[in-house]
């Protein structure tokens, strides 16, 4: 594999990552956790009651789960997600599986880490519509078995806090990875685990320079310092590319909202391979319907390539590939409040 | 405890059932299922992928579980639900849990079988919003995971129908029991499994005539024949009732918008007084707030009576001892459709 072109490829970039073959398999355990937030069994659960409880959104309609539904891809495959009063989100919902090994969160990478992500669509007004941090924590204090969850995994000193709550949800974020893939197998030995188009399709990603941003565990780029995002521009060639009117691909700033550089304008985090062909529809539009149109989208927006239709054919199965093996869970059971809702009326 | 006054109650309303002591425990397993419909493992877990999945409703937000969340009480605890578009129901979510134990479904008794309920909220266009049963079936029938359990249960030909897709969410339902509530288990002997205000309430409810109609397995009437609702009218005493106004307790005709004789007018179905505790807030319009007030607002309307806050305490009391086990289960993996999203643009 084209490791010196790669690394080149990152040096030209200007980033200090380490450099590293362009397929490597997710590993089966969950990556390095904060200091402040070791993963305990007790929290991974609590934070999967969390995620699953709609009572973290104004009016109990919306959790976590609801745009990120681990029953599946992790996304609601929707184009945009549609949060508390039937309002629509600005992005596509990013899947949560493999989250963990994502350089930063969110499409522009305003969060630095999970436990950041968590706090941020709770109190968005288009998602889960909570007033403020204390609003949300007094939405827990007022559930009993809350108290008692988070009193025995934080302490009896102000156990209940909108930290701590990121901390557990982040917790169980970390257990959602999807190990063993078919290409993850390929990788470890089996020469079986892949079709011969999957095979062509994985030369071909290489080939023609898909592998220059999607390497790393995630497919998302390479290791990096925590925080660290790893931005890529999108579209690169933009002039003359039909797909840009046609799927709205610049009207959004992308990092730039959050840094207000010129530099950042229309700058994404590169999105992870794992499982992208559960993901649909793609892009921070979500206007993209099918993962082979999504191909043909990035050869032409970031190689500026026309690839072939048996080209794409061979790269969606390489992709297909990509779809690993999701964990069986237990189903959360949600402390309840005795004689009264928490909902307003 | 009363049987014979219980009876003559039973028999002054003309209805032709079985006369059966006031108090009865939940049985643990699953009441009889129509001869069409037998329940199997595979069944119960195809019903459970379909009562979890919002690929049912016309935008994909909405499924079974997100208006009788099984996580939770059986409900959303709101006053009314929030279907597709963000339009508002009409009548308040009654509990999934034990309602296989239900002469009836729906508030207002229109479908005799969990069956014919599953059919109704999917075509609602305030709640799940599919435009026909046949768009309903082809939204399925595009999930290749989903067509092969279909074959698998329901046979070779013609295998996903709008009738399998009920039979099966109505056999997951089925499976929905919370038996060894505190007063299953006092029933059964264990002479410690109430408080003593829980035991005064028991009395209590009684003595001033509650349990003329709730009472059998569900506490929501007598055991009848299929699709033969027990209905009562409420509220019975409407003059000079302060709750009629507060709480709009009669501007919803009840079971005479599906009959259409005005004897049906503001008859409603007896609720089940299972899980009462979790299901706030109250009533068809869910305008009622707590337990307490419920108790008050029944004892008003059902019975012209007024009664103490220690009378309401105990009878809360017995009612939170009618809070069950909630069985631990597994969370489905719902069929996935790579390469593209079912859910329109």
């Amino acid at each position: 594999m084209k490791k010196t072109a790669f690394c080149a490829a990152i040096l030209a970039m200007g980033l200090a990552a380490s450099c590293a073959w362009a397929f490597e398999p997710l590993p089966t355990t969950s990556p390095e956790t904060p200091a402040d937030n070791p993963t305990t069994e007790a929290k991974v659960a609590l934070g999967k009651q969390l995620y699953f409880d709609k009572r973290l959104s104004i009016d109990g309609t919306v959790s976590c789960n609801s745009c990120h539904n681990v029953m599946g891809s992790g996304t609601d495959n929707r184009p945009v997600s549609v949060g508390v009063g039937g309002k629509h989100g600005g992005r596509n919902a990013p899947t949560v599986w493999n989250a963990a090994y994502l350089s930063v969160q969110f499409w522009d990478g305003r969060a630095a880490t999970l436990e950041d992500q968590a706090k941020g669509p709770i109190l968005n007004p288009v998602e889960m519509g909570m007033p403020s941090a204390a609003e949300a924590e007094n939405r827990i204090r007022a559930i009993p078995g809350y108290v008692t969850a988070f009193q025995q995994i934080f302490g009896k000193t102000n156990p209940v806090t909108y930290e701590h709550i990121a901390q557990a949800i982040a917790a169980y974020e970390r257990t959602l990875l999807t190990p063993n893939s078919p290409v993850d197998r390929y990788l470890k030995g089996d020469q079986n685990a892949l079709s011969d188009a999957a095979l062509r399709g994985m030369k071909r990603v290489e080939q023609i320079g898909c592998t220059a941003c999607h390497t790393g565990p995630d497919f998302a780029g390479p290791a990096m310092p925590v925080g660290q995002g790893f931005f890529q521009k999108f579209p690169i060639y933009a002039e003359n590319n039909p797909y840009v009117a046609k799927y709205r691909l610049m009207d959004d700033d992308g990092r730039y909202a959050v840094t207000h550089q010129d530099a950042d304008k229309h700058l994404w985090r590169v999105q992870t391979w794992r499982n992208v062909a559960l993901t649909a529809p793609y892009f921070h539009t979500g206007s993209v319907p099918t993962l082979d149109e999504a191909v043909r989208v990035m050869a032409r927006s970031q190689l500026g390539l026309t690839l072939k239709d048996d080209e794409v054919a061979d790269i969606v199965a390489f992709l297909n590939g990509l779809t690993g093996e999701f964990p069986q869970q237990t189903m959360p059971s949600l402390p309840q409040t005795p004689n009264r809702t928490l909902t307003p009326q």
